[in-house]
């Protein structure tokens, strides 16, 4: 088997992008062929192993809730992940695909491409490992199982005995998430089938996203669910995925670029998120 | 003038990626032609607001020196940044894509790109706006003239009264940071031209970098440098480039996968990076 296939590709290149190949190829004294291979690399090879951000965990601590990126843009960085919508109007779920929102009433319901998020993590899941826990554990024995397989992100699938939810009230403007918090909806759910998503962040990205599991929690019908507090499995399937890469992106709302965020939240969020 | 240029490239395609290509190609029923304009407009579209940076401040304080990336790579996310070398040995300048190392004799030299890099923080740098600073200023008057202008990366280019900077000596396998800070050789600069390349990192990523401003200076004859600590400006120009994107790479070598990242190393950063 050769180790490189040549191949003679008719490209139409808009003007503005040949213009582009051409510094690169003078700044880089690469082949046209050497950066064709790296940028379809990075298109296809990179989006397996990336988790991508917007905006940070500290910015929506300090009010920066103001929607920035579009549930049409966030796709094109993953087709997994969870957040909250503009003004921390309740729970976000993306699974396969579709973009869920769970309200302060604790329902579900599917959300239209136009709808904006000043906050969210998002990946194009894939099972690098998986495993079968059939005997009933608490949350903490469910993650343990999950701590063994060193994840990034994470889905977790099957029956459970019980699960406990919440979800965020849309809030008046610049109201931080330890004020949202305090006043969130609580939802208990009974022998549920359902998904978990989440994601492992580690502790250098405490600024960033929630330190440790991040879960969200959405029912088979896909009709409720919420940020999981708390659960104890029946049968569950978790499927792990490892990625190396970590891409944050900033809005540009006026409120995230004022936003004082120079204090350290991690006390504050290790108790709201708990 | 037409809105597209075609071209014909001859491209020698890894058999791995020949096969997600075909497999994007049956998936959305694009051209080739459309993947690789697709490929190259996030190559180098995204590239002129993204900082790429290979692990993290906090592995470095514990220890996870080992080289991980080479500069070849490294090149490919940046033409302009900063970092260290295999087991911290020296400052690492980049600027115009070339890399170069200043070991704790305080000299500069080449380096090659088979070299590896346990921690870089590199862009494509591009000048957003600039300004000149014409009066004798001290480190911390030229940075408020920096802040002024909301920077992620800054070039500081010209004339200085003065410049103080330091390197870190290679180090036995797996010293932190700290300790290794604790011995390095002190260099001091009168009247002579020089660039600063740095990167001002928000709070919010303390534990991925340096928080504040991170520089590193070479002098215009590229014979030496190294990590800035202090300076006086006698005629400089401040370039500034704003990088709304931060990708973040995390080595895959066994001391970083070990390290012990659970701690805030914020207090002992500052105190060894000014």
């Amino acid at each position: 088997m050769p180790a490189h296939k040549p191949l003679t590709i008719r490209v139409h290149l808009p003007v503005a992008l040949a213009r582009q190949l051409g510094a690169r190829r003078k700044q880089t004294g690469q082949t046209l062929s050497a950066i064709v291979v790296q940028a379809l690399e990075r298109l296809l090879g990179d989006e397996d192993k990336t988790v991508f951000q917007t905006s940070t965990v500290d910015a929506l601590m300090e009010g920066a809730s103001a929607g920035d990126m579009t549930m049409g843009e966030l796709k094109t960085h993953g087709d997994f992940g969870l957040g909250t919508f503009d003004g921390l109007d309740g729970e976000m779920i993306e699974l396969d695909g579709k973009v869920f929102q769970v309200r302060a009433d604790g329902h579900a319901h599917p959300v239209e491409d136009s709808a904006r998020t000043p906050f969210a993590t998002v990946s194009f899941f894939k099972a690098d490992e998986s495993a079968h826990l059939s005997t009933r554990s608490n949350q903490a024995e469910m993650l343990a199982a999950v701590a063994k397989m060193l994840p990034s992100a994470l889905r977790i699938e099957g029956r459970f005995e019980y699960v406990k939810t919440r979800a965020v009230a849309k809030q008046e403007k610049s109201v931080g998430l330890e004020a949202a918090a305090r006043e969130e909806p609580i939802f208990e759910f009974h022998d549920v089938e359902g998904t978990i998503v989440g994601f492992f962040t580690p502790d250098y990205l405490r600024g960033v996203n929630v330190p440790g599991y991040h879960l969200h929690f959405i029912t088979a019908d896909r009709a409720s669910g919420g940020h999981m507090l708390d659960c104890r499995t029946t049968d569950v399937t978790i499927k792990i995925h490892h990625t190396p890469e970590f891409e944050l992106g900033t809005p540009g709302t006026e409120e995230f670029l004022k936003a004082d965020l120079s204090h350290d939240h991690t006390a504050a969020i290790q108790k709201i998120e708990r």
